[in-house]
């Protein structure tokens, strides 16, 4: 008798943010593979599991995309309920297409449980909405893991009501702003940074396209972050108070 | 003593894909609005709540946005646990903003919980990644109600890598193709339209930019869809038999 593998979305941070059906599939997990964007705390769901980290961590590689995907297919095949646990979305950059591809390749049945995606959720947890009507119809989801591509989806994009959601790009957010300016996004674009979205540590920082591009930004980049940038991180500066004073997860 | 206003996302359909969060302030609310695209099975947590549908409705208007802000901050005045239940996630094209903005002008605590955007999971569900390595590393999501705003916001937008989301767009899809066609991107991009992504009466067709400018769909398109473009299409293609085979919600 075979197993089964779920790709999970785990969420942006925020436990409350898992879904019913990702604790569905904890509970019934015999193995939990989990990276570094998820919180511990959803572990707990998984009580008979063995859980497997597999993630980046400080001085250590993670654990590499072909060996993830032979440890998934052998459990499943010794009949196990494996769980692939991951921050955010399987599907936003979680490489879940290339697991769901090598357990297809391999005979293995699986699914995919989406989450909901910090590229959403973490510019909402700062105030700011990635759409809003009469100011921004749109939004662009990228990562500046590799420059070119970046470059390459950014590439003739206008300021014209879109909003950017940049992931991945903490530590080049300088090099983000200008490539953008580069391509004739004024220099006062809003631009925020939000670390840690949903969660209690959460820090958020709010300037320009140009502070961006001069370094001139303030926060404590260890951990996740998202840089936004369009016209709604400045309607997120009214909306942020209310959002604050609401309190309580 | 004041009530609370909640935004909540339900998600893309599937009441499997609520959140935690979404669940308790269901059982805590006294007053529920909810709108068209939120399956009614998740009401049932809202034991105690009152609750209005505040969404269009065959053969009748939706209530007026400033008629549902007025309600809200009503109910809120009173000191009621107020939840506006809005389908996918409320700050993607649900009037979240808007909302979040009345509530603050209003003086009314209140916050917002993100949920499962249909952007993502609509596409997931038909085994379509909005991302891929090496194919796709970047995605566009838009809203193709206002057609001016969907020219502008695809406008330079090349098909060098991109995922293109297009939301609303069910009804306008030729226009939506040729406006596409028009930018540059191939007549055999690949495409997909998913009705009722999630949902157990989902359907998926797949073709290309060329069939749906021409109106070679046969879809039947009475609930809610989105378009997507892009090589990821193609993938799901692959993905789809795997995910089918693993079956159950």
């Amino acid at each position: 008798m075979n197993g089964h593998v779920s790709l999970v979305g785990a969420g942006p941070g925020d436990p409350g943010l898992l879904t019913r059906k990702a604790i569905v599939r904890l509970r019934r997990a015999d193995l939990v593979l989990y990276d570094a964007l998820v919180d511990e705390s959803v572990l707990r769901y998984a009580r008979r599991a063995q859980k497997f980290f597999v993630g980046k961590r400080a001085g250590r590689h993670a654990m590499s995309q072909p060996a993830i995907h032979a440890l998934m297919i052998r459990a499943a095949r010794k009949g196990k309920q494996v769980v692939r646990l991951k921050g955010g979305d399987p599907f936003v950059f979680g490489r879940g297409g290339e697991e769901a591809l090598a357990m297809r390749r391999a005979g293995i049945e699986y699914d995919v449980v989406p989450g909901v995606t910090s590229a959403v959720a973490a510019p909402a947890a700062a105030g700011i909405p990635v759409t809003h009507r009469g100011v921004s119809s749109a939004f662009l989801v990228v990562s500046a893991h590799e420059e070119a591509a970046f470059r390459a989806a950014v590439g003739q994009l206008q300021p014209n009501g879109i909003t950017i959601v940049v992931l991945m790009g903490l530590g080049r957010s300088a090099a983000v702003a200008s490539v953008l300016i580069d391509n004739g996004w004024p220099r006062g674009t809003p631009a925020a940074i939000v670390v840690d979205g949903t969660r209690p540590q959460q820090q958020v920082w709010r300037g320009t396209l140009d502070d961006l591009a001069a370094d001139r930004v303030v926060i404590d980049s260890c951990g996740a972050g998202i840089i936004v940038v369009g016209e709604v991180v400045t309607l997120g500066m009214y909306a942020a108070a209310g959002m604050a004073a609401a309190g309580g997860r």
